[in-house]
């Protein structure tokens, strides 16, 4: 695609697909938080704005050609794919929280508590991004990096300048990724070197960085700006109530904060707000509690947060990677928020923990969900492999408000999927038994031992990423 | 090499190197439980014996000619190899616990109560074994597999077959692993479709397979035949005292089985084995309790369990990937392990857990210690992240007392090694700040971050295997 394309208002910045896609084989989705959908010789169709316009089942490969006409289509007009056993499509991996700036700092910094992190790790590193070039340089290596893991939708944060977000968010659009991007807000409890001059200008900021991105991306198409309030610790109340205005003026922007993630970030948030008795009624107090809201962590739990939460609809992104990695072993009551139909997706956090993959995010999602499990006496009940597979795909749609557009293969929705191969060159460090191993164990073997190695192909829109 | 080179009992069954290595710059070994060393502008020297002949620190470029030549090898007779910026030598890594016939099951069944999971998962999988042809080809694979993931030394469970496990010998040599091998003993609580017929006939391929080793490894150089009774709920007394006198005839074979796993296993062994209290005294009782012994899991310990392995010398395999996946979410105290200076090392436990990867074991090593930090109320602190490397390398090597032979870079011993890269076409997944990350910063990447596509080589002793 041209810059051209992307830049001009007038045009779709995803452009059309020169042909439909057609894909012949395995697809395997979510229905929903507790049904995961596998469907052999399936015949799936996208169409040249991007969107799934047919799911056949049971369509034998002679039976093909036929299907297409019948749709109007003349097979020598689509792109026919035929998946051979060992490869299936799955939706994209959603990743709801996501640090862009911190790509080059995964897996440093271990084992400290938040503030000594933030102070000695990652705000050193955030603040390169005053530098255009490092950014561009960076978040080109990060986009494509996630990308590359099947992360077709991501919530990123960027760092807290203006002009580095911006370059975010081309990068999103020239790539192709579906994202929210946000300028990090944060005006206090950060060192001089690295925070906002003022909430006047922290705020402006914002407001200018939303304006632009509706230039290049008029209809949030693929980049949707959201406002990213760091942390109650690092926004003093003009930097909240200001962003709390901006959302209340234009419903269509999300939110996302960290919300109840350790108990040292709690205590000082409540000695910096001593007004409030916990983070449900500081952030709603400020307007930025809704059913926009996407809030990271939800660990330290208790009813009336756990019950504020599910009132105001909000969101949660559960990222047992970096809650397991840091200073504190901390697991969210995930089975209580399925168990109340909260909406719940995975988040790498990317830069808190060991891994950026949404692939180790749904393996460790299991392993603390084990953890729980024990401490609660057995009450809460392991997630079982479809619960993580959803929270990766259909679980992180709803915590996008995008449930309507991308999460699973229902006809209507766009085309986000991944192309997974178990066999052949991308088999990566899966093995197959050839001869005995059915679709649901080759599944299995591919979301609990495979890598990014055996997403061989990568969709958003229907546009090819990957 | 040639079948006739490792067949041969007459001559070593890894052959003389063409020529000696060399390398010059960074190399990073463990010299201690807690000492890390990281020596940039390093010179390693490896005779064509493959052992390290040499290691001289702060050698500048221009020295290395005159370096060498002291040593008496001109340099060009020697292969050197100059490692840049982003790229050093580890030593091998070590899995202490891994099922060989497990690895085409990687990832699947878990969730699952440890005899659940053997008799639905696992063992109508190891039954396959008892065809040939389906062993060579999966244990090539197998082999290749943990070669490729940088495991120079492996310990082995096989299935109860005595040819499959030949066969797995076999390999390990033609691939230049480093390997104890043993064929499994169960002569009961397994299906009738999966188990030695006999007590007397599981000793007789005991025996055999050892006398079998012998003729293709004479001097165990790389394999060696190691006593591996499952556990005690499936071997009898019979089994388990004659496995016993092997042992004491042999002082040179190691021992494995596993030790206090799960609590429903510990009832069971209870059960079966009502006249001991607890899996010291059985195993010991049976002679198989000693500093040969490397003992999996081992996470249930009361201060008597804990006080007789420690006086037994016995090593211990901690294998936090597989105890965190299964049914259960079990934690070893290994903070207490290290106190008392008892030799641990990491196992994949390969196919109980959702990786095959030292490398996953390191970083959930570290994430499980936060979760007994936690469980412990502070007093078991986190391993460090030195502590993780030194579990995979020379802890490892402790724990199959290899330690006079590999485990680090110690003048006299194998070179055992991974050629790490986390630049060029080998950076998989791990991204540099090229100006401002130091040795130190890029080791850590390497290690929270890196997967086997940053293995560039693997030697055994010398010899290149990847
Ligand atoms: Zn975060
Ligand atoms: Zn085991």
């Amino acid at each position: 695609m041209s810059p051209a394309t992307i830049t001009n208002g007038t045009k779709a910045v995803v452009p059309k697909l020169d042909r439909p896609l057609a894909f012949h084989g395995t697809l395997i989705h979510s229905l929903s938080q507790s049904e995961v959908e596998i469907a052999d010789s399936a015949l799936l169709l996208v169409d040249v704005n991007g969107k799934i316009s047919g799911l056949h089942k049971d369509v034998k490969q002679d039976q093909i050609e036929q299907t297409l006409s019948e749709q109007g289509w003349p097979t020598e007009t689509v792109s026919l794919t035929i998946l051979e056993r060992g490869k299936f499509l799955v939706p994209g991996f959603i990743d709801t929280h996501n640090h862009a700036p911190q790509w080059t700092q995964r897996g440093t910094g271990r084992g400290h508590l938040i503030m000594d992190w933030l102070n000695n790790t990652t705000f050193p590193h955030e603040a390169r991004f005053a530098d255009p070039k490092y950014a561009r340089k960076t978040y080109a290596s990060c986009v494509d990096g996630f990308l590359k893991q099947g992360v077709t939708t991501a919530c990123y944060y960027g760092s807290l300048h203006g002009e580095a977000t911006k370059i975010l968010a081309q990068i999103c659009l020239e790539k192709g990724q579906r994202a929210y991007c946000g300028k990090c807000n944060m005006n206090r409890e950060s060192p001089d070197y690295y925070k906002d001059a003022s909430a006047e200008e922290s705020i402006a900021v914002t407001r200018d960085f939303i304006d632009h991105v509706r230039t290049i991306d008029p209809k949030f198409e693929l980049v949707t700006p959201i406002l990213t309030p760091r942390f109650a610790v690092a926004c003093d109340a003009d930097v909240l109530s200001g962003l709390g205005r901006i959302a209340a003026e234009d419903p269509t922007l999300p939110i996302q904060t960290h919300f109840n993630e350790t108990p040292q970030e709690m205590e000082i948030t409540k000695k910096l707000y001593p007004e409030f008795d916990n983070e449900s009624d500081l952030y709603e107090h400020f307007g930025l509690l809704n059913e926009r809201s996407i809030l990271a962590h939800c660990i330290y739990m208790d009813e009336y947060d756990m019950s504020r939460l599910e009132h105001l609809k909000c969101g949660i992104s559960h990222c047992p990677v970096s809650n397991t990695t840091s200073g504190t072993f901390g697991v969210a009551p995930v089975r209580e928020y399925l168990r109340r139909g909260m909406k719940v997706g995975l988040g790498t956090d990317s830069g808190g923990g060991f891994s950026s993959s949404i692939m180790d995010c749904m393996r460790q999602a299991f392993v603390v969900s084990n953890a729980k499990k024990l401490s609660s006496g057995g009450a809460d009940e392991s997630l079982s492999f479809y619960e993580t597979f959803y929270l990766a795909t259909l679980g992180g749609a709803r915590v996008c408000n995008l449930d309507g557009v991308i999460g699973n293969f229902k006809v209507g929705k766009e085309f986000d999927a991944l192309e997974i191969h178990t066999v052949g060159k991308n088999a990566g460090i899966v093995t197959l038994v050839e001869d005995t191993d059915s679709t649901a164990k080759i599944f299995e073997k591919f979301i609990m031992s495979g890598d990014d190695r055996n997403i061989a192909k990568v969709f958003v829109k229907g546009r090819s990423v990957k």
